[in-house]
């Protein structure tokens, strides 16, 4: 796309998620030529989607236009357009207006979208959250479930239209349920006539024994417990076999229920049909210890679309940090390489994950931490998680601006983003636009 | 819809724009039932929607959750619905589910929507601006226009990429074209690699023979020389007679440009048609001096709904202070009936409507204001104008937050809800979703 002088390593870099980003911000100084490239013109600070999806924060507190981000990196070329296809052989990426964009390295760090095991015919009823338009989408729902039901007369429907079922007992989903328990609890009751929003049901359904899984069993139990206390019924060791209109069928029972949202299972993107490389079940490339994809030391795949194993043989968990360390590991890699150094005589040294801790918020002062020397739980816990997320925003304006929203919601209950705006297709059928 | 005592008399009020809710709050206390229909959950601030149009503001910082803002008060019940039509027999108004909502006093505050003259054609290549939605479209069309253009290979398909056309010199007009010119000339240059920014065309057109055709010939001149100063081009005394995908057609001249905003006409909602009553060219209700519909006392319409005369015979403006006196007239109207008060003998004295002042932004410490008794233009008017706008929000969080928004801008060019999101069926056919 840029004129460049003929002589500079090419790296293209697909996706500008954590991994993506990082990757780009440690080759500074390089000396390559570097070309980002995104379907959507924002990053997105993901482990907070789930608070724009219940209208605590703004669309624009958590997301950020990647050629913003790099305004000042004359060697980052930001190119907005979808990938559609790789050709090895001719080193190339394919956008989906025809353009070829030529590489030297590639670094594939493209992400997941929810899955629904087989089940896509869920995904209208039950909307994942992976983008600022599912967040959009999901809080106009739970909020649109609300007006409904303060203009339903007939008791039924009322109680579908005030029942939430969150699938998936991960973070996400702890995270969502405790916020909208949370929304209908202590934000809401002052404002309808009609109903008593505390009566709402949020029903949390996960497949597996315990919520927050990868956390130790003490850190579930209080996860659950604190849902608990919240007002979620936590339902464990039900897969869910349905999603429709008009609720959820899990083990023998069906929920009647207007509002459904899947935290259950995602699926890597397809990078690895791109290369036509092996993945393992969930679309994931198979990738070698210094993440290049095999027979092609030139094209890295970092975060959820790669497979990676950790130390401990478990695969790398699918978070902001794993993506970040691989992000930087690939950097350096990269750049190593182009200085021709070696390592005792040998390549670049395997990547290894380091778990830095798990944190998850369930709900006002309500958090869990794993840094593994310690565990955490409590209000402690709350005021870390606010603080290391805070941190980690870009830019003082957004923490000022987050901190602001948090401070009110924790002050006075008040949720600001609570707008319904755009149309939804599944509920325009169904009421008021 | 709710059950309320059955003596208490019940005021309804459509439209929670400027006029219906500060009807809304000067009835409190009046000892009656009112009912607020909208069909958006959420107040706008109007006078800032261009700056969310233009990535300045985030949508949730000038819009409000109506139910929210009456959350104290129980004596409002807030329906989000459609209204459809009223029975002025039967003294019901309609939703779109069927519902029919009686009332013994309606008050008519629906505003308007832009308005084509005839040429509702034109409508998606020139949107206008009058909700969140519409800013949102048109901010997506700005920011891509920019993306596609950085992508985009052939001159002329550039050129007109990078032309921004604005439709109307009145005070969102000059608004749009001169934030959008900021936008090119300020914010994005350092950012795109391919294009240089500033080259963008803004282009002003207005029919009539100058800008802010309502404010004194010298701020009329200033506007037009501090949009000049900005690099927006203004067209006067030229109407346009096409609106198309390839651009406008404007005098003898075609000018080719991706993005068009519709800034020149706005047409009343139908409620004169609900009524079957008369309405002026451009749909507004005749009313007679106390805001009630010839021949239904019961009957009130507020702000842009109704044609109301000022003390200078003119219309009174289209604008939120007419439309907040105007409600405030017609809440102490329903009180002073109710409490069958007289004055001297004769019904509550005619509407009045005071003029304040109007202001508007050109650009950065750029505003004029005219107050009647004095007049300013540049820096002090732009502080004016600012702190008067924050003045005007709802509640502190926001306020603070759009101080922080504007320092933000002031000080670093840098606007914060550049965010291209939601699909655009116009834009979907012609580049990246």
């Amino acid at each position: 796309m840029s004129e460049t002088a003929p002589h500079l390593h090419r790296v293209v870099i697909v996706g500008g998620g954590f991994g993506g980003l990082e990757t780009a911000k440690i080759l500074k100084g390089a000396n390559v030529d570097i070309c980002l490239i995104d379907q959507r013109n924002h990053h997105i600070f993901q482990p907070l989607l789930y608070q724009v999806a219940t209208a605590s924060l703004a669309t624009s507190e958590i997301a950020w236009p990647i050629r913003s981000i790099f305004r000042d990196r004359r060697d980052i070329t930001t190119i907005l357009g979808r990938v559609v296809g790789v050709s090895v052989q001719g080193k190339s990426v394919f956008l989906d207006d025809g353009t070829a964009v030529p590489y030297d390295t590639l670094v594939l760090a493209t992400g997941v979208r929810h899955a629904y095991f087989g089940h896509d015919e869920w995904e209208p009823f039950a909307p994942g959250l992976k983008t600022i338009e599912d967040a959009t989408l999901i809080r106009r729902r739970i909020l649109l479930a609300f007006e409904r039901a303060e203009r339903e007369q007939d008791p039924a429907r009322r109680a579908a239209l005030l029942t939430f079922v969150v699938i998936g007992g991960g973070p996400t989903g702890v995270e969502l349920a405790g916020t909208i328990a949370e929304l209908a609890n202590t934000t809401l009751p002052q404002e309808f006539r009609n109903i008593d929003t505390t009566t709402s049901r949020i029903v949390l359904i996960e497949a597996g024994p315990r919520v927050l899984a990868s956390y130790p069993d003490d850190l579930s139990d209080y996860a659950r417990t604190s849902l608990e206390k919240l007002g979620v019924e936590v339902v464990l060791g039900r897969p869910v076999k349905a999603c429709s209109a008009d609720g959820v069928v899990y083990g023998d029972e069906t929920l009647p229920a207007a509002t459904i949202i899947w935290a259950a299972g995602v699926r890597a993107s397809p990078a690895a049909e791109w290369l036509g490389a092996a993945a393992d079940r969930a679309g994931r490339l198979q990738v070698l210890p210094d993440l290049t994809v095999p027979d092609h030391p030139e094209i890295f795949a970092i975060g959820d679309t790669a497979a990676i194993a950790g130390p401990d043989g478990k695969p790398v968990p699918g978070i902001a940090p794993a993506a970040k360390q691989a992000g930087a590991y690939v950097a350096r890699a990269i750049k190593a390489r182009l200085e021709g150094k070696t390592f005792a005589g040998k390549a670049f040294p395997a990547f290894i994950y380091r778990h830095q801790g798990s944190l998850a918020q369930i709900g006002k002062s309500k958090a869990v931490i794993d840094f593994g020397w310690i565990k955490l739980r409590g209000w402690l816990a709350w005021w870390i998680w606010g603080i290391a997320h805070i941190y980690f925003l870009i830019g003082l304006r957004t923490r000022l601006s987050v901190a602001l929203n948090w401070l009110w919601i924790h002050t006075f209950n008040q949720r600001s983003a609570r707008l319904i705006t755009q149309r939804d297709e599944l509920g325009a059928s169904k009421g008021p636009k």
